[in-house]
């Protein structure tokens, strides 16, 4: 609806809960599944139709759908003929590319589907290919330890544990980060810990040529969508991150930006460098989802160009912040 | 109170509180510093004498006082002679030498005072000094996710975040792994989370030579106080780990076992280990404080003859957990 190229003809729910309530509430057109239409009107939720009426209206659909529901509806966009949106919890499969905005945004032009990786890859690759415009990566070893659920999910666990997720390793979102990056050498293992707020990924990452920590913070300071964040400054762990974004005002207090700790950029051995950097699960795909509609209408050439508008219009910065 | 060449002569405390009262109810004598002694009084809770007694008395300290305490309490130990063991929350200058029994525990024969590092880098050392047994190390890098409280400690958070600790990298942890492996290329990374039963730890380790993942596991199967955990059984995080401690009869459920995840063990283009740990900080270093007399008292020769007794009278245990 931010989007000055595009047109929001509607959204599909499958059940009349308050989230469908609300997109009505703001005069978004609502569709539901043809077997869940007597749901809606049984609540007395005004519906516009069923989701084949609006395939039938509309160029792309973004499958926003719980992991592995998409490859499921995959077919009926195709004999719609709608270009489709995949995310990250399908198999890379699902898309004839799959997509991050500043690693590879010009694979994904034109293409009848795109997937857009995971959050958490979503934050590697976001710090991996801005570190990759002053040098030649030899290799990633990165710890991602991942917020349990999100706020809203009140079944989900642990409350005191910490779990390996998965046990095995190298974890696969090392495998997912190399659907973008074939090239790379990388390894991954993941924690799940009792926090709801974000993702935090402690990353190194061996270089080919010797770099300095200045090269390495300048590179972070002038990529689009990364924060640096100052933990002298207060904004020490997750949760500061947080209550600065509500201070700011933000709308669910999304940080669709990628998060780095200023002061946890060190360079050793001249040629490796580590750092710690936090992702908003719930927000950091939003700007890519947007990317990959204008990629695949080729409404932008390159990412510089989609992701001048779509950072625009959404507010979202990078460099220090203040 | 367990070992057959030790005598417990007594135990000091600053409170009259439950710990000092289950003490009498076990008839360990019990002091207090001189300062101290009238508060125990009030209380009724009764007092051998202070603390300067206790140290004419014994041959050996075992410092267990809040971090930086220790080194203020050094020049009484030496005053009366006593030697003393100190623990990781001191500075290493506390101690002629900082102290892993299967790393250097021949460095601490007959000295006068020992420090016995923290409960994370006791879990790195025996990981990695039974690593080096197979293959000479060219480097580690490890991420440690910090339980933040003890179960007791009821005042301490976060309750939902996570907080790199330090933000400054790298983490002190590999710094005091450096004072028993002055050799070692180290870097760790740390974060705290709101859990309270253990440490967990990603260790990335890079070696001069190739091995196998079953010359890994076998390494780390053979080495005294190393447990292999396999996720598949159920024993799929911290809180499975605790359980099974439980369920043992173990006291307060005590771990003092490094435990290693059998299915996370892994060899990346054939010299590099990756590997997941936990590490129950309650009771790690509790064999370690053990041998750290035997050996400033020159009772057992090596590390084998310490652990061989240590190990059989506390109930530590070795290998794949059934």
């Amino acid at each position: 609806m931010k989007q000055p190229d595009m047109e929001l003809v509607g959204v599909v729910k499958t059940k009349p809960d308050y989230v469908a309530r609300y997109a009505v509430s703001r005069g978004i057109p609502l569709y539901a599944p043809s077997d869940r239409l007597e749901a809606f009107q049984e609540k007395r939720v005004p519906v516009e139709g069923s989701l084949e009426d609006l395939l039938g209206k509309v160029d792309v659909v973004v499958d926003a759908t719980p992991g592995g529901m998409g490859a499921k509806y995959k077919p009926l966009y195709e004999k719609y003929g709608v270009k489709a949106i995949f995310q990250g919890g399908e198999k890379a499969d699902v898309a004839e590319v799959s997509f991050n905005t500043l690693c590879n945004y010009e694979e994904a032009l034109g293409r009848r589907s795109v997937r857009v990786v995971s959050c958490n890859t979503t934050g590697l690759l976001r710090s991996i290919c801005s570190l990759s415009r002053i040098a030649r990566i030899r290799r990633i070893r990165a710890t991602i330890v991942r917020r349990a659920a999100d706020p809203k999910e009140v079944k989900r666990g642990p409350v005191n544990a910490i779990v390996p997720n998965p046990a095995r390793l190298p974890s696969h979102h090392a495998l997912d980060v190399k659907t973008v990056l074939p090239w790379l050498d990388i390894a991954t293992a993941a924690v799940v810990v009792p926090t709801t707020l974000m993702h935090v990924h402690v990353v190194v990452a061996e270089l080919e040529q010797q770099v300095s920590r200045e090269d390495v913070v300048s590179a972070f300071e002038q990529t689009p969508r990364i924060l640096l964040a100052d933990a002298d400054t207060g904004l020490a762990s997750t949760a500061d991150l947080v209550e600065y974004a509500r201070d700011l005002g933000r709308k669910r207090y999304d940080i669709p930006e990628l998060v780095i700790w200023l002061d946890s950029v060190a360079v050793l051995n001249d040629k490796e460098v580590i750092w710690m950097q936090a992702v908003h699960q719930e927000s950091i795909v939003v700007p890519e989802n947007i990317d990959a509609i204008r990629a695949v209408m080729e409404t932008a050439k390159s990412a510089e160009e989609t992701m001048s508008i779509t950072d625009k219009t959404l507010g979202i910065t990078h460099g220090r912040i203040p």
